[in-house]
């Protein structure tokens, strides 16, 4: 096990040290911190519009969410019970001239000068489509309602894997209804991703999975997860042959978020979620694994579809 | 200037609510924090691409950045010292199960749970173009480097300003090199950027400015930034007609991020930087403020321009 771990991280820093060399990627001095090239950010434009394009039917609202989010609604997401050892919490400075004079020593002095600083009212966002559930407190649509959403995520869990950066965005399609609607949605958007990577020349497959639920109690609420087959991931070849990656994500929330955000159906029962979110960072580390790092050189099909 | 102050925060607020019942924005649920609709990034798309454009005889590489950088580099930029009130620190655990039992029992009875985080290695970005120092250590090729970089911003000013958002964007053609060019780079820009508003038909005017530079040690860096005209802001009007707002700013940094973070010339003298940063969001603020909140009635030429 200790010998197949430390393969796959051979594999994943060779991966990682290719596409800096390639400048794909350019090092932002901690482990999954990086500034991304142009051609980069144009294959995740081209991705983002084939998803837009597969949810073209919904008619969805579009919303686009900044990387923080209120404490008070992050607190309310739970996130703090289920992935304390992921979020980040971000802190400021409300001192005057003379604390700021002292902070300063501290700075000059390599010391801990964060101590002189408050905890403000934001998070960063841990979950792209978490942002959502605050604005839809109350009675949703009669029949439900589907948002396409564009997130920024942070997750404190520094890797040399490439394909688990600390700060990533995810492009979603969110469900809120009943029960019975927010399965259908994830089930059909599990099939329309699938094909959406392959026509991309990806080969992937799906996989019932768990989130990374913290400690003891983590373990439970990770089986369960299973049991019930909630999380559905598409995987694929990104670092290492032997362990794939999951690129995009359709998961169910049963009533989580209703019950957290006092969201209800039309009918006045407590909303059942879901969503897909599509890993865009992931799908575009995919790529380049699959095609090779040189993007003019990727099958002409592919090109055109991402208009790269 | 008290009343005068109160007329322009009434203004400022009026125009935010416009722009939350039309849809534009979505309260995020803290001052200056927003969920932007798909139009809004529509128009930001137009504006980058036509950033783009204005710059594209530089044939300068593309970068972009995430919202957080390291704290050692964040440290190096002196950031602390002249603008502590608007930094952002990000505090991570590191516990254990029954130290997360604690955190989480403070959680639920409402307490200071952040005391069981510590500072993480990483900062909110304070300036789009901070993350690109660091890796520009060393020399540079002869005659200077530019760089067209996207970046995010965090400021700590919880604002009623729609234009004055807590996160946001910036698009910036920095140049590295010795002080003549970073002066004709920042000059050349000056120029280009305000052809560019214009061409939106932006009423738009330039003036010298400076950073809001904090306490009393700050007034002095303030009158000095002045006094060489190193900042020169383009302005428009977007929530208040008596109070313009900066939506680009063109700046002289002399050799500040060339000392911080030992970058040379090919000639071993310290780099001189400029660069010209491009707000986008307060760009297409500007937009709806001057053609209205109905973005199909805006100007056919404006419309073209942007591809909305």
């Amino acid at each position: 096990m200790a010998a197949e771990t430390s393969e796959v991280q051979r594999a994943q820093e060779q991966f990682r040290d290719e596409l800096l060399r390639a400048g794909v990627l350019v090092d932002g001095g901690s482990p999954g911190l990086y500034l991304r090239s142009g051609t980069f950010e144009r294959i995740v434009a081209g991705i983002d519009r084939l998803v837009s394009e597969a949810g073209r039917s919904h008619r969805a609202p579009v919303l686009h969410f900044p990387a923080v989010m209120t404490r008070r609604d992050f607190e309310a997401t739970g996130y703090v019970g289920s992935f304390p050892d992921l979020l980040g919490s971000i802190h400021t400075f409300g001192g005057g001239d003379r604390e700021h004079r002292r902070m300063l020593a501290e700075v000059e002095e390599g010391g801990s000068w964060t101590e002189h600083l408050q905890p403000s009212d934001l998070m960063m966002c841990s979950a792209a489509c978490h942002p959502l559930y605050p604005t839809r407190r109350g009675k949703l649509a009669r029949g439900g309602e589907v948002y396409e959403v564009f997130g920024q995520v942070f997750r404190h869990e520094p890797s040399v894997d490439p394909a688990r950066m600390q700060t990533f965005r995810q492009h979603e399609f969110v469900r809120l209804g009943d029960d019975t609607s927010a399965v259908a949605h994830r089930d059909a958007w599990v099939e329309r991703a699938v094909d959406i990577h392959r026509s991309l020349g990806l080969d992937v497959s799906t996989e019932v999975a768990n989130d990374p639920f913290f400690g003891r109690a983590g373990r439970i609420m990770a089986d369960s997860q299973r049991d019930e087959a909630l999380k559905i991931e598409i995987v694929a070849t990104v670092s290492s042959e032997d362990r794939p990656t999951a690129i995009t994500s359709a998961n169910c929330h049963q009533d989580h978020f209703g019950q957290s955000f006092g969201i209800e159906t039309a009918e006045g029962r407590v909303a059942h979620t879901s969503c897909v979110g599509f890993g865009v960072e992931r799908i575009t580390l995919a790529l380049y694994r699959r095609h090779g790092l040189d993007v003019e050189a990727w099958p002409a099909q592919v090109r055109s579809l991402l208009a790269v």
